[in-house]
């Protein structure tokens, strides 16, 4: 699916019946704008009309675009959500066998994701994370299916072949990797402000999440200055 | 302060007027009562006649234990969330300054207040967590003031003086320490059910974060059989 050139002004007028050129841009702003909002005040909580309003068109347009809140609801999670996760599952089937090499994946995985899509680790938190979250289903059967499973397996069997650390947990490994990876990202906002850390960026954490996944906390054998 | 007997029998009697006996074993359990509400529902999705019903009190009764909903709510942060805070504290005195006791003492007393406060890494995600939580600045003020910062200064001390990992941030240790701890507890439901596995206790997953802290993903050193 070829991306279309964001650089091409996007129509704001509210002109009546259906918009003319610019499309496909267009609708993918609207898509963003949405994306944000959903993140920002939930699912339930962000009404067709104040998308319209944050992206300067009319609710008529929003609606000849994507329908009601349900259709709309579904595009975003097809032409958004799913597509998302594609740097992580790409990373991973690229990782091979070795459990470093895997978590590493993860990492770097998560953080792209994170990098292009700043809107997804709030809106985990809100619609995955919290109980009754309106996307906990769909996080299970459509954006990541399988995905814990497979990692979990390939743990397992690096740790059979004595290629993981016997005092881990396969399972709990990869409940770690996102604890590691999606939280920082959702509790960006809260660390940032605690540490006064503002320009604290994606680099270092990363560095630092794969420094404490290979290491642990214990200091470098000596000689290695790493 | 002392706890009273949770053993005998709670008033459960619709009677009008102020209640006789068992007066601080009722206002317990309401607290209890709304700490899982507020969890399940967030704070500002709970109404004190929601508390009142799944606690088989009139609402006239909790408003004459604890006034209007405001005030509900700070009588539960003052005795509940501020006192759940205590284990933590507790662990991370008597730690000292090796980074490993102190990593160590944060496992363990995040492990005792979620063993004893259910409730509260759901609340945590709902209120804290999530943009616009109502408990976000409490948190900074109330909760844990300078508990981060002073844990960060200390790692970048232990950090100083060759006794942690020169590729770990000080500051963002303390986040994936929480990462480690805090959201695996929050996370429960998603895990135990995408794994299978419900009977995974505390145990299990305290062991395995301090060997993840301990050693990385690294394979035991040869020799090594723990």
């Amino acid at each position: 699916m070829a991306t279309s050139d964001k650089s091409t002004s996007r129509p704001r007028s509210r002109g009546a019946g259906r918009p003319k050129g610019d499309d496909r841009d267009l609708r993918e702003h609207l898509l963003d704008v949405a994306a944000a909002q959903f993140a920002r005040l939930g699912i339930e909580g962000t009404s067709l009309r104040a998308i319209a309003t944050e992206a300067r068109v009319t609710p008529a347009m929003l609606h000849y675009y994507f329908g009601d809140k349900a259709r709309f609801t579904q595009a975003l999670i097809e032409e958004r959500l799913l597509p998302a996760a594609a740097p992580l599952r790409e990373h991973l089937e690229q990782a091979g066998d070795d459990p470093r090499a895997l978590v590493e994946a993860f990492a770097r995985g998560v953080g792209e994701i994170v990098a292009r899509n700043p809107w997804l680790p709030p809106l985990w938190v809100r619609e995955v994370l919290c109980e009754g979250g309106s996307l906990r289903e769909l996080m299970f059967s459509q954006i990541v299916p399988n995905l814990p499973q497979m990692l979990a397996q390939r743990f397992a069997a690096a740790q059979a072949r004595g290629q993981l650390h016997p005092g881990l947990d396969p399972r709990l490994l990869v409940v770690s990797l996102v604890g590691l990876t999606m939280f920082p990202a959702a509790g960006a906002p809260i660390w940032r402000r605690a540490f006064g850390a503002e320009g604290l960026g994606a680099d270092v954490l990363l560095n630092h999440t794969l420094a404490l996944l290979e290491h642990g906390v214990a200091p470098a054998a000596s000689g290695d200055s790493t």
